[in-house]
């Protein structure tokens, strides 16, 4: 049993994929904060979703009236959707990219990139910030998977 | 080639990252189950979205009254949505702690609070169940996740 | 450092891993390709949801007006919202099915049939096909996650 172990963490031996663990660990994160930030605005805003979370308002017509969108809700909630069409293909495509064998130099400046970029991406969209900050970073976070994809499907090719 | 096949199923003969795969599995599952509930309810209370999914109901106004929201079908969709934003994370930062070569038990604490605790959630939401029921099962999975992206990061930080 | 590499790349040595790889990538870069269309569409409709979107349109009233909803948008942006849902687990019970030690023959029919079907699927919801068309192309894709989540819990189930 220690050996299968060893074996196992001798993938976070390897420098590109403790890269790539930490680079994924960090976008998550990230990701997941944008729950925080909604759960902000709900509170602070009282506009919910749900009557169940309205509740602790009163009852009936008092407490129906936080049913409603606020601008700043919906805001941080495209934030959050956008993270998750661009942060779950650069897990998926990032993770076999790691595998994959890369420079390590190559691998971190991909990683860094993309992590940098949906960082300014989540600032340019809760500011918000005038465009093209948000469509810049967008692309370039996307370009990044773009260039992993290709390493991978360059690497692996079995159709 | 079955000294790699071997080397391959090596990685599910560890306990760990057996346990990790089991839960990963049940909660995407439980994902998955979220688009048959919607289907379900977007049948029984016939409230569609899409023109051609409503065509087998007649044409023109007959059919048209059928595209609209309805709160049941709203619900779940909300569901479903947390579900993403919550176990693709789950997915992401559980794989990479399984990695990181952590005690059995308690790999085994994490995976089985958060499996729990997603299911809750579902409950909470779909029953409805009063508040705070949903806020806390969110919680306590939300917590779980922090913690093992905490031990991936002290396990293979390389910034 | 050398020994960790030959072990990492021997990984995406085994065929079936490989295969994995190749489909994996092909769907998220599918998956991405909803983004560019969306964005398209927004461009090409004059349908914005961001104020700051708009601004290069002019001030006040004049941009204001591009803040709508449009129903080639919002089809795209449903397509979107389902591949995530979809892909998202068979990116990740995928994962552990290669892993799991499959027959390669088998691998690669699961990964074909699911890459082809979401493939007719995005395309029956696009163009659109009339139903069962993206029904039934749902309804494949779906199957070949049980089987694959089937087969996984079977080889490492561990509660």
């Amino acid at each position: 049993r220690s050996g299968e172990m060893a074996k196992l963490t001798q993938l976070l031996d390897n420098e590109a994929f403790r890269a790539y663990a930490t680079y994924a660990t960090i976008v998550l994160l990230k990701m997941m904060l944008m729950s925080l930030i909604t759960a902000y605005f709900r509170i602070t805003r009282k506009a919910f979703v749900n009557p169940e979370d309205t509740a602790s308002f009163g009852k009936g017509e008092s407490a129906k009236k936080y049913l409603r969108t606020d601008p700043d809700v919906e805001r941080v909630r495209r934030g959050h959707l956008n993270d998750l069409e661009n942060i779950v293909p650069f897990f998926g495509i990032g993770l076999l990219y790691a595998l994959s064998g890369p420079e390590l130099s190559t691998a971190l400046l991909h990683f860094r990139i993309f992590t940098g970029a949906r960082i300014l991406h989540t600032l340019a969209y809760l500011i918000p910030l005038p465009q093209p900050s948000r469509g810049l970073s967008w692309a370039v976070a996307y370009a990044v998977t773009i260039s992993m994809a290709y390493k991978v499907l360059k690497t692996s090719f079995y159709l």
